[in-house]
């Protein structure tokens, strides 16, 4: 039986959306427990239907890692801690990504040879059903070369394992192709990285998402800011053609024709359903999901944390590295 | 009248782009002449139309700052010197990026007060007929926090007087609004800009073209990496609703009812019609188009260049820094 931690505060949308997210996901998968951590009150929809632990405080947005493992009383570190103590095989959480990410890495601790965990995200690209893996997407705000290699690593074992890509093709994120190419820290790791036969060189953010790169490797900082023009483009984009749609009736006749194709383009690019983004490299399933989760992104979440439990993620990554 | 130095070597697609273009532009323009420079028998039809310097020599694509430079009879070497020799007021190129920016800088030199130059360009934002420049896209690998206040200053007098914002809005490009957010760099940055009025604080690449922002200042590798996303992401998202369109005769149909929306979004996503990259803080004016640019690109940044001269972009900077 996989037991999944799950933080029912801290998100933008309250408790409301997280019960219900694992009612419906116990109803589904009956190979699974769930402890819900959070305010007993808020939680009483779950009694009988899993484990409750009271914790009646909320990690503030913007705390920072001295402040989260003060408050032993949160959600959050409750949370974490029912992984650190055994109780719990993994952990989700809506709540604040500094906090989450200080006290998982603090009370969880790194996996041997790695020195950083990373967030990653499989990102929907232009071949259907493909996924690249793009790490680290904001855990830290910059890396040492030695630091990528791990990433590069790490973000293998992923594809293959949880995504299960074979000889997944591993790039660095580069502002060129050649090898002379990049930040002083990317040149560095290129060369580290020269000996792996799973690294193709570099990638431009332009290519990234063409179907070629199984894993992406980029610095924290530079990873947030390709994650997060990705995210603005294709909003702007599909804002855009929603008014094109909109304009008068003749436009809305035009979209009952498309509709079809323009709810499969959603659907590719749907970031809910990968289930937010996994915290790799601690010792530890570590699970955090946007602030302002709904159901379906909690419930995608819970699935996700199942399958790298399932996978036993961070023993591929011990052995691995 | 204005004296406007043209490559005609180096881009993907050979001079014949680049003869059109010069033709079509002195047709429309009579207040600009033109210095055409490449190879001689490739350049037969602008005989009688404009003037024609001989340089038969093509720097290659990766050329570094010394080969460059020892280039003197290539198309490149031998533009940026008209400018140097006072013959020309701008000088424009589709050619290697590398070397165009190495010898316009070892050439022109940096204007006072400016330690390095800047690749910038005006990013169409969600907003009809609104642009964002955003610098720098390249010319750097890294910067320190005083070349991004420098930037800032540029970015600013850019947007006030080449595409007339009052009082522009100036961010730096981060991965959080909060000041303690950001690179290194990007948080010593942040504290010199703090002084200056039109310094806005951070913004994050997911609303880096919401409207808001006028400036968007940035080290040469994020902001490499902020326009190939956003330019992969706008491809990719335009391919996925091309292909839903065509995927048969109802959808074909569909197409006809909303493709003045569909040609109003290709409008505002044109990057060709801003004309390149600008490579500001040079003691001149330097535009760089981009390497596969046809007709319509090279036209429109020859316009490009002429509005720099005119509105003396590298006074106003020599003054405003």
């Amino acid at each position: 039986m996989i037991k999944i931690a799950v933080d029912t505060l801290g998100g933008d949308n309250g408790s409301g959306p997280v019960v219900e997210a694992i009612i419906q996901f116990l109803k589904e998968y009956k190979d699974v427990s769930i402890i819900a951590v959070g305010k007993k009150e808020e939680l009483k929809k779950l009694e009988g239907v899993c484990e409750i632990v009271d914790a009646p405080d909320i990690v503030p947005m913007e705390a920072g890692p001295l402040e989260v493992m003060r408050m032993k009383n949160s959600s959050m570190y409750k949370t974490v801690m029912l992984a650190k103590e055994g109780k719990a095989d993994a952990v989700v959480s809506a709540g604040s990504t500094g906090g989450f990410l200080s006290s998982s890495t603090l009370l969880l601790k790194t996996l041997p040879g790695v020195n950083r965990a990373a967030f990653v995200a499989p990102f929907p690209t232009k071949i259907k059903g493909h996924y690249a893996v793009i790490l680290d997407i904001g855990a830290s705000n910059e890396n040492s070369a030695e630091e990528l290699k791990q990433f590069a690593l790490m973000g293998a074992l992923y594809s293959e394992h949880i995504l299960g890509v074979e000889n997944p093709k591993v790039y660095l994120l580069s502002n060129g192709t050649e090898p002379k190419k990049g930040s002083p820290v990317g040149k560095e790791a290129y060369k580290l990285l020269s000996n792996y036969p799973f690294f193709k060189g570099n990638i431009e953010a332009r290519n990234a998402l063409n179907g070629e790169a199984d894993v992406i490797v980029t610095d924290g900082f530079t990873g947030n800011i390709f994650l997060k023009s990705s995210e603005g483009m294709a909003k702007m984009m599909g804002g855009l053609f929603k008014d094109a749609f909109m304009k008068n009736l003749w436009t809305m006749l035009g979209y009952l024709h498309v509709r079809k194709g323009i709810k499969n383009i959603s659907k590719i690019m749907d970031y809910k359903s990968t289930g937010g983004a996994m915290l790799l490299g601690v010792n530890g399933v570590v699970v955090k999901v946007h602030g302002n989760a709904d159901t379906y992104s909690m419930f995608c979440a819970i699935r996700v944390a199942k399958k790298l439990v399932e996978k036993d993620i961070s023993g591929k990554i011990k052995e691995g590295i």
